[in-house]
């Protein structure tokens, strides 16, 4: 069955239940809600997605969004997945509880967020855009504009986007030339073109709200002279209904390497009538709320994927035979070879790290009002959105390899997520915009008080893994303390480049992937504490055994050369 | 200029006069040909590939190869770009002297190959493979089949094939079922099917030589019974010339993820007339002298490769304007940002260190008899395929990055790299069979010594380096000294090993690419020696020192956490 998807069910059991020693979600909704609930909502969702979005992903993949006289049409089949999805309730649950949402925890939008993405990423960049651009509004949107626009989006019926990119303007959204002159009537005529605009046409819902970032005349110079409108591809009518089509047209549909499904889309706007959302010239504020969602909702896209290539690669390897296996029986497929092996210990040990980052972030925020934890849990928003997105590079690489030259051919199935994931370290803030946000903002501003913090936390870690008495423990810890002593370093060296910005910037990336790295074998060292603490000998335990194990010797090992880069600064 | 391609001309001048402390093109002809000469050579062959070949590079991925009514036809201009190749003379002088080739070293064709495939890839693949069966025809050929197969080959009239797979039959050779029945004649009687044949069918030549691995009629069970045989797509007529079409059919064309200009066909042979090439029950050792060409190869495909991809990427960053640069003026390209000018350099330094090992690995080749290299340079075939293929894939991905955005379009060019490069680390044996082959046949069987042997090589640069008093020589010793140590160590635990061979091959990768890494600091401090020794301090030499100071600080360094890896063996 190569579209098949299985939700990694277990994996959430275990990290809502287990692994941190506390269930999770009952802590969050202070008991609300318990782990068992949570993975009862995880089980529907991942029923759906395997039912009904993941037998799309690959045929979506092949046939793509195609711009029909000016309309974009998707796949057959999207209309009606989006429909069952939001009568599932899967779109008003997702949303936060201020708008009208389940008000579900952040930790299991998590695990949702991963279900999706793992289904089918192309259609999971409908809602994720929509639920970044409902997280905006809520935030900033006036009562009029909740009702008319945010309303019918928690709905589902209508979706959302984000117009921020122009050609001149990627990284730099100073530099946007999209004009907003004031009308009348308090609206205002939105002129310019858009690009990259994912999810920007179709033929799914019956509106589309764009959320559009521009200048007005005589703002100031840069990013401090943006605003940010409201601006619907239909105009609404005095029902609250669509009405007239606005000054918005698909010039084209870009030809990507991967997530065909996902319409990305050239927008001319014309004299369309805005709204402005928030404060004039505060348009960047809005973004961002949009933004940081995104970006935490990018570790659960990079999680998912991959989880999905290694679902296949797992999938082929126990069941093609090729050749004798050294000293196995005859007959043993090629999961048997130690270099397969190596290859799906590799992608299944570093997906458990990425998914528990997942929820480990979701738990931050969650408990940031009770637990002031929000600080940490924004220290680990450009570490999960950057590292998880790199590796995913890595693991859908290792799935082709797993299956030969089959995995070169397209009908395989496999090569689309290596395509469609090479998008993820570039959308909403590429590595080096994530690594410029932690190491200038949330390293070397706090004078590295957060990192300290956190390894604090990860030294106790490896005291608890040290009085266990028990193998993979203690070469947990081991390794484990000489990761931590590495990252201290580099650190240290990072916020001796305080007054030397070039040698700091230029080591960030580098930074950023060795707190990843060191990040995901603390997580994994709790897990390894939660099984042997469990005492229990199953087959899953032991298996979260020798995960734990093979990260620490393939991939934890690797913060000693990341190290030794970031501590040599800009080389000139 | 998307689709420009300059050829590397002064790196290879400075690796086959300087870089080596000789004149590398004079030793190995005996001064018939000098290291100017060759340049001559590879400055004209770098024409014709920016003039004839890249041109054609990225149409030809956009069409692809077409199956129509049974023939396969090749995108517009292939067959002229084919004719022009032949109508210079590049075929005939790629092949060896013995076949009546020009007879030109070792790190000369190897300069050429890079050349070729950085140019284009897709289309290079047909000569390679040409090259390739021309290589075994030379070795096991009877003199008729010399004269009726061979020479139209060394003339570039038919082009050559290699037939080993199988649907049941990749990796493991000794499953193939094809048959091959005598006839009276003493011609045999082909009929079974293989696929992933590479140019397998085309329109640009008039016939196909194509090499069949096939079993006969109570040969002994597996790799023992396999027999080569050579089958053209047209029989021969009695002048030489091309006579009736043979029983080998296309049955279809490959949907792939890369090389689109490239046909990857399903043979169909049915009652088809072969030949047999060497000894009956002997395929496999024809087959390995074709394969040994093909795997040092691979290593120039992906130089060359990673060059064109790191080429585009070079230009889009000295062109885009985005945003203010630290500490940079106003109108400062991406180029100067910290991030982009590190993956540039990573990039480069790598590049350099792949290409400066192509040409060692032909040194060793073109000084086999003379001075007793030919173990070492066997040695390094399998790193030389396995390590440049794997970091293939995160140049031509950090490639992409640099364009941001952009670089997820397809009409921009760079992705087809991306998706070209994946297949290296496969065919021709994938990476986990180029590490069995290293450490079993060349580590373990023989004790280490082949390894140790390079190592005191790599002894002796670092006592040089220590003696040069500059900056980058230093830092460069001291890291080449700490990964040397790594290395060994690495070693030690590998032939620990030779009674558990899980445990060896379970690291087998690993292992195979920290000798890749170290071998490219090694060729980057014989550059140090080199630019130093030459006393000159011009803008190509402070570039290689910082290149060189840059691979120690974010390659080599990864040599470290390798060594880890490898100590740990399997983890079970």
């Amino acid at each position: 069955m190569p579209d098949g998807y299985t939700a990694p069910i277990d994996d959430y059991a275990f990290l809502y239940r287990d692994a941190f020693g506390v269930d999770l979600v009952a802590r969050a909704t202070d008991g609300a809600m318990t782990a068992d609930d949570a993975i009862d909502v995880l089980g529907a969702a991942g029923e759906f997605a395997a039912e009904v979005l993941a037998p799309l992903d690959q045929p979506g993949d092949r046939v793509g969004a195609q711009l029909v006289d000016g309309q974009t049409r998707l796949p057959d089949g999207f209309a009606e997945a989006y429909e069952a999805l939001v009568g599932a309730g899967w779109i008003t649950a997702e949303a936060p509880e201020s708008a009208g949402g389940d008000g579900l925890p952040t930790v299991v939008h998590n695990g949702l967020g991963e279900i999706w993405n793992g289904s089918n990423m192309a259609f999971a960049l409908c809602w994720m855009l929509t639920s970044g651009a409902i997280h905006a509004l809520d935030a900033v949107a006036s009562p009029e504009l909740r009702e008319t626009f945010l309303a019918p989006m928690v709905e589902g019926r209508w979706t959302g986007t984000m117009n921020l990119t122009e050609p001149q303007a990627g990284t730099d959204l100073g530099a946007i030339r999209t004009m907003a002159t004031p009308n009348d009537d308090g609206s205002w005529s939105i002129t310019g073109q858009k690009i990259f605009i994912t999810w920007g046409d179709h033929d799914v819902a019956e509106n589309i709200v764009h959320l559009v970032l521009a200048r007005t005349p005589d703002a100031p110079e840069g990013a401090k002279g943006i605003s940010l409108f409201v601006v619907p591809k239909f105009l609404v009518a005095d029902d609250g209904g669509v009405g007239e089509r606005n000054g918005v047209q698909t010039v084209s549909l870009e030809h990507k390497l991967g997530i065909h499904g996902s319409p990305t889309c050239v927008l001319a706007y014309e004299d369309a009538t805005g709204y402005l959302a928030g404060d004039l010239h505060g348009g960047l504020a809005g973004m961002f709320v949009m933004m940081n969602s995104a970006r935490a909702g990018m570790g659960l896209q990079a999680t998912g994927v991959s989880d999905r290539a290694y679902q296949r690669a797992r999938e082929y390897a126990a069941t093609r035979l090729q050749g004798p296996v050294l000293d196995r029986p005859a007959g043993a497929t090629i999961a048997e070879h130690p270099d397969v092996r190596r290859l799906l210990l590799s992608m299944s040990s570093e997906i458990f790290a990425m998914r528990a980052m997942g929820v480990l972030v979701g738990d931050l925020f969650d408990r940031a009002e009770t637990d002031g934890t929000l600080k940490l849990a924004e220290f680990f928003v450009p570490i999960f959105k950057g590292w998880t997105t790199e590796e995913s590079l890595r693991i859908t690489s290792d799935a082709i390899q797993v299956h030969g030259g089959s995995g070169f051919i397209e009908e395989t199935g496999v090569a689309q997520h290596y395509r469609d994931a090479r998008i993820m370290p570039i959308y909403e803030g590429t590595t080096a915009i994530q690594s410029n946000d932690l190491i200038g903002r949330k390293v070397i501003r706090d004078g590295g008080e957060t990192a300290s913090a956190l390894f604090a936390q990860i030294d106790e870690t490896v005291t608890t893994l040290r009085g266990l008495d028990d193998g993979v423990a203690t070469r947990t810890a081991d390794r484990l303390a000489r990761a931590l002593e590495a990252a201290r370093q580099a650190t240290e060296a990072l916020l001796g480049f305080a007054d030397s910005p070039r040698d700091a910037y230029a080591v960030g990336v580098p930074y950023l992937m060795l707190l990843g790295t060191l990040a995901g074998g603390w997580l994994h060292g709790l897990a390894v504490v939660a099984v042997i603490a469990d005492g229990s000998t199953d087959a899953a335990g032991a298996d979260r055994l020798v995960s734990a194990d093979f990260y620490g010797a393939h991939h934890l090992s690797r913060v000693h050369g990341l190290a030794e880069t970031v501590t040599a600064g800009e080389i000139v």
